[in-house]
């Protein structure tokens, strides 16, 4: 088999953009990537994204965003999968690239949410729940992992402020980054005061509600990505070196345990084994943190720290600058934003620009392999990908 | 490149199921198929779905899919390209499977529309159009339809008199279709006296709302996929030799032609070709005939019948028992019912099992190449696929 490699990302700067259609945000990620790609053009498109059908009245999402872009003709389609659509987008364009059915694939994803009043979109978001058995009886999605969040600070002994300390460095880290919605710092303090949404999880506890789109240009085989790599005077090679995608129940009701998200434990052995890379030999991690014990939870069942450790082990430096791996410096859904379908594209191409060196925020040590992880509801769905530095 | 091939279909009748959710159709699909191929279990699930978000309140299909017929923890997702969400998971399964990424993967498509209130459906289906270019203007997905119909007429010289020859001759099909939503004969007097939806077009003339699902299982090499054949006695392979996908604008507006549906010219040609297969090698057909006309203009697209010729042929006996392609004897959207999402993959599971010769209705003569074909929308998304029986 042929392997896959990035030779473009394109992203939007994240934020509230009454003016511009879902179309214009893909568009301009797009025509980014192909642009980073020296001019590389797409052969299919592959669009993640949530809420077209609910907060748009819009369906057929894949077509209209080839055609607006300039493409219109070629294969598309939207892949749905909650806040993992776009991890899901990834894992359809690497098997459209790596069968052969063609040799570049865009995997993009795209949300519009601040359209809508934010009930709407607050019921919106809750379709990530099961609509029978939890959203009928008033769940959202903040109340479902306020939940999570109470169950962790009890059964392992933190406190709100212990658990404070992931949005204060997300919004640090956000603050050197160009692209992010919340690029500003913030303190304890400014976190404990702010408002209550879902006991115990506060306003700043939380990724915000955003629009934006994010596109990765993947190339199948090196002999072309070196080709590509060569005409625009880049030295580094990004490989995928694989994409795995893992699911659950979309009820918490029948799970194993609601601390321990068993797809992403499954999607991140199943990565790590088909990249045939240790869990040690990651340097560099975007991880989906919708909430701050989802940041946590998601290190322990990615492998990274002990189960109930993640959140003491972060408040005492770990996974920051110089540690092993380095996490987040995006600033995370917390503080780049979470523009849901799109995420997951936004962490990939995040995680290529620190392995090539060139991503324009908070700079991890360079990085020789990556990895990136990407849920829908409370892992309901994983994907995890592996990215590799190729000399 | 390993070729794929189908070694098992599932498929519900189709009809009015308010006793059953989503969950519980596709699970009878899957397992159906899974019995078909001798017990061989999907590594992966993809579920072409429309009106899930809208209509259920739910997304992370794929995931609550998979977990209820279970395989929870495998790879799902959902694929949404309007009324070719079925075409575009087949499309997507194809690439997973051809890729080496799993060896079997089910292509599976559900829809579940009778629960919600008529008024509300049609809105919901009007979602394939553009939602700020046509639907905001009041457009309904059957008006617009409607549209097409009148200028086929006028600028073909046909009553519709003429083009209800469709809608009779697929309710005699679909009176042999266990599987179908409309198993009954009907008259031309019984269709030109139903009532006017959107004029020219009649009740009779239009595919009826139902609730169904199905599945083709794939799977990734001939000595696998024999292996599988004679372990449960079956003599004959049914290869996928390809499947070609491509899309077009959402709004009519900036179509070229109304009458000439650009991405089902352009899949149909990329499918022959990536199959080395001839248009007049094609035995057998299942196409997209959402209304008569769709069916007409259908047959055009594709190749089989000069632009404008295909009604007049049609009413002259041509593509029906012991032509060549013969065409829809499932009964076609128009009778055997179109679950939306689900449409594309029963296309398929119904020219796999005339290959094989056990399609339990209206037989095919001993078709040895097919074609697939659906679309969303006014074709805005087309999906052809080529199968072929392999001794």
């Amino acid at each position: 088999m042929e392997r896959v490699f990035i030779i473009g990302v394109g992203m939007t700067k994240i934020g509230r953009f009454y003016e511009k259609h879902a179309k214009e945000l893909f568009a301009e990620a797009l025509w980014k990537a192909i642009e980073d790609a020296g001019g590389v053009k797409p052969q299919a498109i592959v669009v993640g994204n949530m809420t077209s059908s609910v907060l748009m009245g819009q369906d057929s999402l894949g077509a209209m965003m080839a055609d607006y872009a300039g493409f219109r003709g070629l294969p598309a389609f939207k892949v749905e999968a909650a806040c993992g659509s776009g991890g899901a987008a990834l894992y359809a364009a690497y098997a459209l690239v790596k069968s052969g059915m063609v040799d570049v694939v865009a995997a993009g994803g795209v949300e519009k949410l601040t359209e809508a009043n934010t009930e709407f979109v607050t019921r919106a978001l809750a379709q990530a729940a099961d609509a029978d058995y939890e959203v009928f009886y008033g769940a959202t999605f903040t109340g479902l992992n306020a939940m999570v969040a109470r169950l962790y600070k009890s059964l392992f002994g933190y406190t709100d402020e212990d658990l404070s300390h992931w949005p204060v460095k997300m919004h640090e880290y956000a603050s050197y980054n160009p692209y992010a919605q919340l690029p500003r710092k913030t303190t304890l303090e400014e976190v404990m005061e702010s408002p209550l949404i879902a006991d115990p999880i506060r306003l700043f506890h939380a990724a915000p509600l955003g629009d934006g789109a994010a596109v990765v240009l993947l190339v199948r085989g090196e002999e072309r990505a070196r080709e590509i790599a060569r005409k625009i005077g880049r030295d580094t090679l990004i490989e995928v070196a694989s994409v795995a995608l893992a699911t659950d129940s979309v009820d918490l009701t029948t799970r194993n345990d609601l601390l321990t998200m068993d797809s992403t434990v499954k999607a991140a052995r199943e990565a790590l084994q088909k990249a045939n890379i240790e869990l040690k030999q990651v340097d560099y991690v975007e991880l989906h943190d919708a909430f701050h014990v989802t940041g946590f939870v998601a290190l322990e069942d990615l492998g990274f720290a002990p189960k109930g450790l993640a959140a003491k082990l972060f408040k005492e430096g770990r996974f920051q600058k110089g540690d092993k791996p380095e996490v987040n410096f995006s600033g995370g859904l917390k503080a780049r934003g979470h523009p849901v379908g799109a995420t997951g594209i936004y962490q990939v191409a995040e995680a290529a620009m620190q392995l090539r060196g060139d991503f324009p925020g908070y700079k991890a040590s360079d990085p020789a392999v990556a990895m990136t992880h990407n849920i829908g509801g409370i892992s309901t769905i994983a994907a995890v990908s592996i990215l590799k530095r190729v000399k």
